[in-house]
């Protein structure tokens, strides 16, 4: 027996285009990733994997990719799950900021730091500031002591691998083909968990935008083959070079 | 205390415009469709009325009609639970059928028997014919037995208060602002039930395509004020008495 499960990063959003650090700002896809969200429909469809059970974040880039690719393969009608477990790393003082623009403000070791480093956050960001999702009421459940104002990857880890545990893994077990639809940071903890990866070696993990990455887990939720399998291997290898230099000169 | 629910018809139909019965066909809401349910999302918003739970049936047009409801009033994130219970009737041999066409073969008295009566079902849809979905994965946890072939309103009623009594009340209860996206039957079912109207009354009552229907409920969940309150009532004047005369020569 083995359990199927599709991750899905949200298609290119209308931040991603303007180079802005996004984090919980809640910004839309744009038609790019509109484009994108059907496509992995497509491919959903044409490999026979159609999910039985969604999970989402709480934004709607992912909300929206999520409808389409359920829309584009007949599946629009399956159970929902949405949790601020898997949204977006909290990009602290950095939301709203241009990368281009911080990255010659700070410097690239600093830049890097706060993009790619496991346990450095960005600035903690105030409370009542511009790009502050502190008193949105989506997120009135989350006591505020908990409530994240920035956070590094080690901090999405944490708050992210108890939704795994409690939520999406029964619905694994329960035989469900299942469909996590959320962000490049949220995926790439659940990545780090699934693969083994290291705290270091996270660092060079890029996940495309719009390509489903389908891991066949065994009894253990291990993956059978490490790194799962994009359903379209070469939009994602050139994704994921694109990626890579966001923000370089 | 008192409690707030809003009922919302799925916007304009593809087949709604074609005049064909549709019942459990998965048709989508059509352009008109969609600017319904824009326009309910802007009234929601100028009424403050902002759901923090949603409920919806199986089909499309109700889940495209409440993801656009949704969106355009910023609560795409909350919670939503759908259900078959909250699917439109079931009109049997009459699915995929043209209503004008079906009125001239079988005289207005039968037609209006199907449309109308409280208890007479359409005939029974063979469970392999091309509008049938008796096969479909999405019902597969209704036991065979149970899964609809035809139905009357009652038929829709009893399958209906069930779902009313243990998955929308215990959110009502808890203080939440609930919206019900859903189909004109199941829904004339549930006003049925809350203003208490008789077997005989109902076959009067239509309810408008993408106009939110508001009810307040007083403790025992039954209206403050009967018939509750639409949120556009001039359009839904004008839209009942459009229902009333489809398939009309």
């Amino acid at each position: 027996m083995t359990y199927k499960l599709i991750l899905l990063r949200h298609g290119e959003s209308e931040w991603n285009q303007k180079n802005l650090f996004t984090g919980w700002v809640d910004v839309d896809i744009n038609e790019k990733g509109v484009g994108e969200a059907k496509k992995a429909a497509e491919l959903l469809q044409a490999e026979g994997l159609l999910p039985e059970k969604l999970h989402t974040s709480l934004l709607r880039r992912a909300i929206h990719t999520a409808y389409l690719a359920l829309d584009g393969c007949d599946r629009h009608w399956i159970p929902v799950e949405r949790s601020w477990r898997l949204n977006e790393r909290h990009y602290g003082g950095l939301q709203g900021l241009d990368k281009a623009e911080t990255l010659s403000k700070y410097g690239e070791e600093q830049f890097m730091a706060w993009r790619r480093s496991y346990d450095t956050p960005p600035p903690v960001l105030d409370k009542d500031a511009e790009y502050s999702q502190f008193h949105d009421a989506r997120y009135a459940d989350i006591p505020e002591a908990e409530r994240p104002q920035t956070e590094c990857l080690k901090d999405v880890v944490a708050r992210m691998l108890p939704y795994w545990e409690s939520n999406i893994k029964p619905d694994l077990a329960a035989g469900k083909t299942v469909l996590v639809t959320a962000h490049g940071n949220s995926l790439r903890a659940l990545v780090k968990h699934l693969d083994g990866i290291s705290d270091a070696d996270i660092a060079g993990l890029n996940i495309p935008t719009g390509i489903p990455l389908y891991y066949e887990l065994d009894d253990n939720f291990k993956p059978v083959t490490k790194g799962g399998k994009y359903l379209d291997p070469e939009a994602a290898k050139a994704s994921i070079e694109a990626v890579k230099n966001q923000g370089k000169k």
